[in-house]
């Protein structure tokens, strides 16, 4: 019996990875649509999102049987709501992709972003990715060094949005206000799914060493 | 002892109460230091959030006490639950009005805001904040129809934010990318501050009636 919860209880953690690996899926291929105006990919990360969004009532499900059945304390408990927190923010990650993905289908059959800014929003969007493929491996593996990267990635982040913010502010900025806007919202939506990123890697690290992780802001 | 425990848990939506007035109360600040350009309402905006994470961590660990030491089930767990999860969703509404204020301090001695476009970000933040404020009440007195308030509230601030795009992508539009930008995160957060006040006033629903919430993009 005390080894089937204990299963459970890891299977938890398993779910969250498979996951986070579809949210990182959404993030790719939200990205591929916004920089190559591909209509059927975005709309197939706004349709697939519905996935994620089951997956989350999956995980919450199980979270609550093991604390209606199991009645867990100390460290299990921690756990069991270390889940249910990351689940949450796992499918906010997978909203702001859907964002992006809206933000792509809205300029068709144009894309969103002029070419000069191009290269910036494709490091972004690269940065945002990998620090998800990372928090994949931290949960899997209770990589507490991993979850280091996680969290010196998101300066990358915050310098490269700052970057795109000095272009589109640039008085060379030839694209008038609709693009820069885009750029100023999407700048947001890959700067929030990199927040959860960090905060996600903080939670396992806490799991781990009873670390309490830092406020996000 | 059981009766000690019911207050406990009483004591929890009572907490949350007293915080999502914490939070109204940062969203109209920020408001007024956007509008009229007061640095000092900003920085107080910005300085005063310690408040409400503290809070946050106050009710946190109310709920992990009762989660360890009473063990509940059924409809006491559900309720514990709900409160961690809507203890992060104020503080992470605190957030965003920390937000509003530090678009305000960047363009001090300035306002932010163009006088043509005021009148749409002022409506916009007052529908976002009454939001707040009957959050209030839907938690401290279970009301279900204040809840239903709150729902038909956010299509409002949806049509403002797409009447405030309306303005900044018109030709006639004459300030520029910068202020543009601003007004277009600025709706964001208060969408965003709106988003959550509709998925609190949900969370009350589900405690009072058992319906489950919808999911929130």
């Amino acid at each position: 019996m005390r080894e089937a919860y204990k299963d459970q209880l890891d299977g938890i953690l398993d779910d969250l990875v498979i996951m986070t690996h579809q949210v990182k899926r959404a993030v790719s291929q939200s990205t591929i649509a916004l920089l190559t105006g591909d209509a059927g990919v975005a709309e197939q990360v706004i349709s697939d999102d519905a996935d994620i969004d089951r997956a989350r009532e999956r995980i919450e499900d199980k979270c609550f049987e093991l604390l209606s059945l199991q009645q867990p304390v100390a460290g299990d408990l921690r756990q069991i709501v270390a889940g249910l927190r990351m689940v949450a923010e796992l499918e906010r990650m997978g909203d702001l992709a859907v964002h992006v993905a809206k933000v792509a289908r809205l300029r068709l059959p144009h894309t969103a972003v002029p070419e000069s800014i191009e290269p910036s929003v494709r490091r972004m969007a690269a940065v945002a990715q990998d620090m998800v493929s990372k928090v994949a491996v931290v949960i899997a593996e209770r990589d507490v060094d991993a979850a280091r990267e996680v969290e010196a990635a998101d300066e990358e982040i915050d310098k490269l949005r700052r970057a795109t913010f000095q272009e589109i502010l640039d008085p060379g900025w030839a694209h008038g206000v609709e693009p820069a806007i885009d750029i100023a919202l999407l700048g947001r939506y890959y700067e929030r799914i990199a927040d959860h990123a960090v905060s996600l890697a903080r939670r396992v690290v806490f799991l781990v060493t009873g670390e309490h992780p830092g406020a996000q802001h």
